[in-house]
């Protein structure tokens, strides 16, 4: 895949699922996924690293225990390591989530909502 | 800067340098990089990592030795480490760039082109 131009447009048509993040490029041992997201997810947080959400499509909610933060499309955040948080998207939104190979989308909270890792689309 | 959004668009009108990128956010030892780029950059390399470059706007031409990658807004790609290559833009490209803390841009090309880093906006 480091070889092409990796479209995200056509990426994100190839998803029909909420809440289940694809892997459509690597550098070094970082994934890049997409995901739609509608709903509440679950509070979680990642022990071991930070976790970088960049909105591609609608809004993306993300609360913290003592303050929310509101993405737009063309906004990102990195959420820090440790830290609880909770993604909610009033309606569907389209984001890219940069973080290392192996994390759970779900962290240490698990649940139906755990995904499977490296999908790649 | 973790604690709020971070908008591509207000923090591209503040460069105004070409091949100077600016830093907007961090990931663990990972920055977030933004550019303005126009002309022809160096042929270099990155021994020791890979290399995202996603387009927001414009287009952005990645010469490698025996192939080319054409990247519009939208589109993006990761160099391999070691990997000899030159961005070019016929015309102004905005760009951000991934990689790790302390990566040169020119690699091991230096010249004049080469810009200071963790400059942040």
């Amino acid at each position: 895949m480091s070889d092409s131009a990796v479209n995200l447009a056509e990426k994100l048509a190839l998803i029909d699922e909420h809440w289940s993040p694809r892997v459509i490029a690597e550098m070094n041992d970082i994934q890049f996924k997409l995901a739609r997201l509608a709903g509440e997810f679950v509070w979680h947080q990642h022990d071991d690293t930070d976790e970088t959400f960049l909105v591609l499509e609608g809004q993306l909610r993300i609360e913290f225990r003592d303050h929310v933060i509101e993405l737009e499309a063309g906004e990102m955040t990195v959420v820090p390591r440790g830290t609880p948080h909770r993604p909610v998207a009033e309606a569907e939104a389209c984001v890219m989530i940069i973080e290392p190979r192996g994390v759970v989308n779900t962290g240490e909270a698990g649940g139906e909502l755990t995904a499977e890792n490296d999908r790649w689309i």
